[in-house]
């Protein structure tokens, strides 16, 4: 397990979990947010790939397994208490969510309630039903 | 205080606080994120300005309110999960860092260690003298 130092995200703040931000190397577009420990850090860096830590299954996530769309890290910054992480990512497939849109903040908040702003990109019931 | 309702971020998740990106309106860029309860998120958007949970001091944080760079809210998302949340903002004086860049994001990841990718915009030894 690599040792959290000043060259990256301190992982001792966040209780071993922190925030990380992809977001779109071209557009800029926020893509989803999701969680890493020390061991998806070092996996990302290693492969190039976005890993992260799921909390609901408590285990690496290997973003893109199941359905393809696997996020090739471009750059990886942190940001100045070093407990947020920022990914630029290409998304492969053009979808992050596993809703089928290209992001997960595929609703704005409105006064009328939430409102879709994004076109689905694809259906998860067929992406999803391969497993 | 608000109830979670459909219509916004579930506070239930996360033990009532809520990862929250703010990305500049104009370019896209990541500026920051920050932490939202029920209550910082309500006066949110009431007030049409950013205003935070500092996990730190405990306590509402409204953001610019020492350095005058406050953060204008253009429009807000929540994530698939409504467990973040993606606030497009104005940011006024032109940076959201307290160390005086625009981005909290001004330092990447290199095989050399972090690299400042960014210009300072303000010098915070002046900014934050005036308090």
């Amino acid at each position: 397990m690599p040792e959290t130092t000043a060259n990256g995200p301190d992982f001792s703040r966040g209780e071993g979990l922190l925030p990380a931000i992809a977001q779109d190397a071209q557009t800029g577009e926020v893509l989803m947010l999701a969680y890493m420990n020390d061991e998806s850090y070092a996996e990302t860096l290693a492969s190039g790939r976005a890993v992260y830590y799921s909390r609901s299954r408590k285990k690496l996530w290997r973003k893109g397994e199941e359905s393809g769309n696997v996020q090739l890290v471009r750059a990886l910054y942190v940001d100045c208490d070093r407990d947020t992480i920022l990914l630029s990512v290409e998304q492969v497939g053009g979808a992050a969510c596993h809703e089928g849109y290209k992001s997960c903040f595929f609703r704005q908040v409105t006064p009328q309630g939430l409102k879709v702003v994004a076109e689905r990109i694809f259906d998860p019931a067929v992406v999803y039903a391969k497993k």
